[in-house]
């Protein structure tokens, strides 16, 4: 409970896109009003917290209307995003994009590149944009982080290769060797796992031209979304970052 | 293609409890025969892969029944599971049991003890116990594994503790120390992950008193089933264990 008394309607985290910075009003975005005056019936002068998702952590305070629909920035700090993964992703099968965006965004991954591979391409993601969206973002309220998963536009692989920050670069490969330790130092690390139907020779090759160390994560072929969980979880794994809000 | 010339019906890899040793006839199960007959396409005389979920490869050559319903074991072989993981888990939430299920089956867990704790319960289990156990013969089947993960009569926390065998333990925790290497010898390891609500702290005492070290899996607060399934992807990443069936 804040020092001045004021009731906390914690474990409240809300998404609040293009929050001010302190002392500044905000107008909340209408489902987290509704889930603040219905599920945690939270009164005028209640505080909660809150992030931007892109690395702002404030906390609230909610104004006098009763639908909660507005507050007031009474605190806010930034955290860097100073270790951070990109997954470089071929299409899975059917509809297991659903759970693999919210693994992904629980365990602290930056950003998903769907990538339209020779074998498979994402065709499931334009008729689920906003659904995996709001999976992102419950998953962002659940895991209390600062940073929330970005769904790229799908790309084709050169391109998306094209696109990535130096740092080391690991791709999901049953045929690899047994994973090494992931890097746990600040930098961003790119993970790459192919489609349902696997990478080409001539995909695997572009690949390795662009430094991806194959890394086997299991005694047996993995499914996509699995192998791109396992390579999620290996690499969060090795963190060691400042800690979420508790 | 066998050496004889006989046509293999690859990538089949079938699950059949009870397969005989080498020589020996067998029935095959309703789904894996109409699977053979009207996906595969297979026809007498060719040649299939399967395994009993118990360490078994045998190649079985198909008999003369049109329905694919009968074959002779051509060879058979043992895969010891020399390296292994038991996964005591509180109840996620929801329906989120399935997929964990597949997950860890595709990772390569031996068994999932369900843990009975303070703050939940497996209710959905007795309901999905047939599901769940076809769940975990499509991925063993899908990763081409020799061994099934084993899915276990829900049991007290006292209880699971007093079955387990000698090894390395570990219970995912958010306020632990950096989960270090995972053990990648032979032997059984242990992993325990709490209920969506969390362990009590008499429970975590349990725990701890019976050797579970307290490993952080990602910089912030995973659900019970991502936990389980970082827990099971981390295990899995140490392996070096003999290779799948190819």
């Amino acid at each position: 409970m804040p020092a001045d008394g004021a009731r906390s309607a914690a474990p409240s985290f809300l998404y609040v896109p293009g929050l001010p910075a302190a002392g500044g009003r905000v107008t909340l975005p209408a489902d987290e009003a509704r889930y603040l005056a219905r599920v945690v019936r939270a009164r005028p002068g209640d505080m909660v917290t809150a992030t931007d998702g892109e690395g702002a952590l404030a906390t609230l305070r909610l104004g006098d209307a009763r639908d909660c629909s507005e507050a007031v920035v009474e605190a806010a700090t930034r955290e860097p995003r100073s270790r951070e993964a990109v997954l470089l992703a071929g299409a899975p099968e059917g509809e297991r994009g659903d759970w693999l965006i919210e693994k992904l965004a629980e365990l602290g991954i930056a950003a998903l590149q769907p990538v339209e591979t020779e074998r498979g391409g994402w065709q499931a993601l334009e008729r689920r944009a906003q659904r995996w969206e709001r999976i992102a973002i419950a998953a962002l309220r659940q895991s209390r982080r600062a940073h929330r998963l970005a769904i790229l536009p799908p790309m084709g692989l050169a391109a998306a290769l094209a696109e990535l920050r130096a740092g080391a670069r690991f791709l999901a490969d049953a045929q690899g060797r047994w994973a090494p330790a992931a890097p746990a130092g600040i930098g961003t690390t790119a993970l790459a796992v192919g489609p349902a139907a696997g990478f080409t020779a001539s995909e695997l090759n572009q690949l390795a031209d662009a430094g991806f160390q194959s890394v086997r994560l299991a005694d047996a072929r993995l499914r996509t979304e699995t192998a791109c969980l396992a390579l999620a979880a290996w690499w969060a794994a090795a963190g060691g970052s400042p800690g979420p809000v508790s």
